[in-house]
């Protein structure tokens, strides 16, 4: 069986997999990307992760490439540049230096470019030739497609959209030192910044003043929502106010049929979706009105990276 | 001789042209917008200009096509949407009304868009695939060229970067009550405001106190900076800051390999432009800083938007 491997590195965790022609992930496993200061550590740890997935696959295997979706990472250069949310800074030839442990056609790219391109290949953006998504996990990350292909940029740095700056230069600061980037509001992370800043602002209980900023999970703030906890609720309405803000910008830029969005924040489910619907469309302008989808992806959440980064390969055996 | 009519619908004037297939504009004329308050008035008027710029036309003429730029306009469904700075409200049929006047393939697009379109083509920004076009007139336009094609968007309604909102919900409104609108900051309009503005901060003495709102131009605003006007001086700083926070913002979205600027506030030179670079290059994310140029477009100032309109029957005939 022909497959191709796909990895998707995140701020927290790397996952790896198998995914055939049509998109479906075989198998994969996880393990967690800040467990690995070193680069070469965690390139030998990829390496015997993709021996371990191959040596347990049943019948004979080809494989006929290697996809890898990444933040900052440039589809020119096979390089990650000055991520936020990884432990190497600086400019990582990672490509290169994967090459050398996995023999295998190799591409590269930031890892919500790969997630678009997954979403137009296996999930529900087939057919649509302009959409974007939006990938909400430790940051916000974009994939922009118009007139049916991937924007990459000049040099492959396209669809850096949770650096926008919403603020005019006047707000939270991002991992990267942006003042007012968007995903310093709309992430995981963001949500939980958002959590302190609601109890700074309002003195109302919250089981949130109990529980150290450490030790808050995305988890926690959507169940404390559904008890009726204030400050939760009011994170999730402030996130779904610039959340649905940055949209309507976006759609100004290049006008989308529809935003895909995944990660870990869209599992608060109505807690951030329904008034990120309702600011949306408020806040787009009459010409867009009723026009732009926000849905969810058709790929399967755990694989939903993977099957992206495998999309770059895939792509080129159509 | 082959030529193709650009006609420019702008808020303040519509410019009618006959450009040849390198792009030079043989001969032009303008009127003011504003005096005609019905639809069928001001097509007429074009009509008439059309016939009196072709009688004018020495040896055989082969008119080939009209293409037309105006704010607001879709090209897939040749109307004008809600324009903000156009008298003619609603869904304004105009190509289809002045197919009936005359009788030439006919092709309309945001304003501009088809200046992106004349740059590619005729301009400074030949065989380049990756950059964005802006104009600075009445409002703020833009066209976005990405991947070697112009971004039209899902029902060609792409690149209103005029309507992009940088305050969180929360500035001056736009002509099209966006709050937090770029133009209402960045156009001739948006320094006109910010005049009003700086006066309202500061105390010091400026010649714009004596001054009302509706006899103030552009010209007198880069004349005041000359002379030392510290108002004056105050909102060009004021509106470069706000312009760079918004180039820098749009790098991130395609990653264009240059920005082409045109329009009246351009011709305040180096007072917004020095400070602009400075802005700019400063809000820049680290990994496109110093990659994408702000350039001035390669066509002659007055004749850039006709050259453009014609652009999009030219781009036909290659």
């Amino acid at each position: 069986m022909d497959l191709v491997i796909g990895i998707d590195i995140g701020g927290t965790k790397t996952k790896i997999g198998l995914v055939d022609k049509s998109g479906d992930c075989k198998d994969y496993l996880f393990f967690r990307t800040k467990d690995y200061e070193l680069l070469d550590d965690f390139l030998d740890k990829i390496k015997h992760s993709v021996d371990e997935l191959t040596r347990k696959q049943k019948g004979s295997l080809n494989l006929i490439g290697c996809g890898i979706g990444a933040p900052n990472a440039s589809s020119r250069s096979g390089t990650i540049e000055n991520a936020a949310n990884l432990k190497w800074k600086g400019s990582v030839p990672i490509l290169e230096k994967l090459k050398q442990r996995i023999d295998l056609p190799m591409r590269i790219m930031n890892d919500a470019s790969a997630a678009a391109l997954g979403e137009m290949l296996f999930g529900n953006a087939k057919g649509m030739s302009d959409f974007i998504a939006i990938t909400l996990g430790t940051g916000l990350g974009s994939g922009i497609v118009a007139n049916g292909q991937l924007i990459e940029g000049y040099d492959g740095f396209a669809g850096e959209l949770g650096h926008i700056d919403m603020t005019l230069g006047d707000g939270r600061l991002t991992g990267l030192n942006v003042k007012g980037g968007l995903e310093a509001y709309v992430s995981a992370t963001g949500l939980k910044r958002t959590i302190l800043y609601m109890m700074s602002k309002y003195m109302v209980d919250s089981r949130f003043r109990s529980i150290a900023y450490n030790d808050l999970h995305g988890e926690d703030i959507t169940k404390a929502a559904e008890e009726g906890d204030e400050i939760a609720i009011k994170a999730f309405d402030y996130t779904a106010k610039i959340f649905g803000l940055a949209l309507a910008n976006f759609t100004a830029f290049t006008q989308p049929q529809a935003f895909f969005l995944t990660g870990g924040l869209v599992n608060s489910g109505k807690w951030i979706l329904d008034p990120l619907e309702r600011y949306f469309e408020e806040c787009l302008l009459d010409v867009y009105k009723g026009k732009v989808k926000i849905l969810m992806s058709g790929l399967p959440e755990k694989t939903t990276a993977i099957c992206g980064a495998a999309a770059l390969i895939w792509e080129k055996h159509r």
